[in-house]
């Protein structure tokens, strides 16, 4: 168990020990984002490389400090891919992080993250809809059977989603970071509920993906629990930084890479962040 | 038969309708421009969501409001995922946009573009000499059996697929909007020229496509004809403002899209268009 | 044999010539950074078109005036596009560029790359450990059996692959670039060092990619060896120009390409580069 104090402590060694050894934190991830998902990555000092090909992921598991799974848009390779990146992680007992895109979409998604289950990531981070529809799909309490993903967008709220979140991390014993207004952030024994932000993150395509991707890379040096809390709240402080400084939705992004890359370890670990009872 | 005012009047509401609704408007699109057409949209207030499998284009042709189909980056799923997609449409009514990017190009793009004539699309979106060579595809009047497409580029003017693009119409019982200096718009019945832009649009990748989507966006809300004239209005207006900002075309790129998301309806309704003869 | 008077001469001629024709480079390349390479391309005054499908390459490669193959991203489709693209462009003696990202990863790149030794290009360029696996590869001197690239980043410096350069030059008969802080081109016969950039290149995805594109669109106009020098000048100016307007990596890129874009061919010929030992 983190106090609020010991928290922060480590959400900023992890910001410094990510610029000071660059971690490769490599992504099978949709072809929408996957440019705003490469440079959140380096903005936020870790190293990045996409894959496609089963061989690929095998090779750069072994390569990577962890690893980024992102089911946006499925290919047909995905279906040989997905599964064995997942099991040379679990094999070698990298940290990965899935981001459960549009879940509830399609048979191939429904398959590959039916078969996740067995291989369970160090973090899982979604939408209230996509965390809510996970937890169903591996039969945990909070699921539900049918999924309210409407296309990518959430129509829960992430206080919904808080059961599931809950559930999926005790049974990963690992974290899940639950995206909205307000984040919640738990590892099964204790949440937080993180603060920021912009609204304008909802119009732009990608803040959720890259997210994914960056706390991959915070998993590469710290526990998953600390990796979702320090990327969720590194989007916290970006997005509140860079609204002060948009025009609209393309300087807005513009500057939330900027204020990414800027962000010091402080930035980020006194972003306003509560405690939430589980 | 719409007059100017009336024009004027369902462009803002259209505008309007689709802030409030945020419609859900998938696409299947190339990968070059595939993160533009999704701010895009977001930025004209829709809601995007990308795909590349059969079963998922079948899924979100039922979710969305209306439906993007562009044919720039074909990969060989697309041999089933595009044909798929449009008879859904079609069944379902949806309206649909259909951009016939580097038509003439390869054995797989003429074999879909073929097949497309079956399911036809609300609105066609494309330079002079991709409606040419559309027109000629399907044997209709105004087209030309060899495309003139020089890769991606149109080397025809707007007013020579005047023919073309009103056939198309016909036929289609739709619109078709052809992009250039000055753009055409025309449901077979009647036309517009819409002026404004920039030069720059010319120099970055993506405007073309990305104004496909955003129709796609206004088709949830407004006739092909209107939704066909308020995309290319928006974008004209869009052009025109980012223009003023730019100092390159990088930052042209990020000016267009806040231009875009900060367009009110009376912006978009109040830029310069006038009739042409049909 | 050059001096560096006609060096800077011939510099200045590409640039202008490359804006006067604005000649195709088509491209296969990766799903990262592709919307940057084709960005890069039109900034530079190319026009661009990509592809993933086998006789959509040969169609390209015939109407292109020159093309670039950059492996970053490999799909299965890839197995039989890149071949015949390289086949058909050695046929009709078009220039091409090649990108071996990421070489010595996965089965399918280590049999393109083997392949694509038949059917040489007019310049390779690459990061100094992806130039030593390479002539590796080849089975050129210079090279190293067992590739140094980690993910996509090269661990090895520009003059640790001088003779890896130079030999992989003799053999193609057309260029290299090695990238580095320092970038060093060479035909095999003559050599210089380009210097310039900003350490900020390395921040954002696609400066690489990028540059190969960029190269591919001046080979359409000039010899290997000053396509790649003028290419590698005009990222060494344009790196360093935005990074006096940039507040971070989002910004960097945005500048980076207004930059690329206003660089007149004086800008360009202009930038520092000394002549190196052979």
């Amino acid at each position: 168990m983190y106090t609020m104090e010991t928290m922060r402590q480590e959400i900023a060694a992890a910001v410094e020990k990510v610029r000071a050894l660059k971690p490769l934190a490599p992504s099978i991830t949709n072809t929408v984002t996957v440019n705003f998902v490469a440079n959140a990555q380096l903005a936020a000092g870790g190293t990045a490389a996409m894959i496609y090909l089963p061989d690929e992921a095998e090779a750069l598991a072994e390569a990577g400090s962890s690893f980024y799974i992102n089911v946006g848009t499925l290919l047909p390779i995905y279906r040989e891919t997905v599964p064995l990146a997942a099991q040379k992680l679990h094999a070698l007992h990298k940290p990965w992080v899935l981001d459960p895109v549009a879940i509830g979409i399609g048979s191939l998604r429904t398959e590959l993250l039916s078969l996740l289950k067995n291989y369970p990531p160090a973090v899982i981070r979604g939408n209230a809809s996509e965390i809510i529809a996970l937890a169903g799909l591996w039969n945990l309490s909070g699921g539900t059977e049918t999924s309210n993903v409407h296309g990518v967008d959430s129509t829960d709220t992430v206080q919904a989603a808080r059961l599931a979140a809950i559930s999926l991390a005790r049974f990963t014993g690992g974290a899940v970071a639950v995206s909205g207004t307000v984040d919640l952030i738990t590892d099964g024994r204790q949440a937080v509920c993180s603060y920021g932000g912009s609204s304008l993150m909802e119009s732009i395509t990608g803040c959720g993906c890259s997210l994914g991707g960056v706390i991959a890379v915070y998993s590469a040096v710290a526990s998953p629990f600390i990796a979702a809390l320090c990327g969720t709240a590194a989007y916290n402080f970006a997005g509140r930084e860079a609204e002060r400084h948009a025009a609209g939705t393309g300087s807005f992004q513009l500057a939330f890479l900027d204020a990414l890359y800027n962000a010091s370890p402080k930035d980020i670990s006194l972003t306003q962040f509560t405690p939430e009872e589980v």
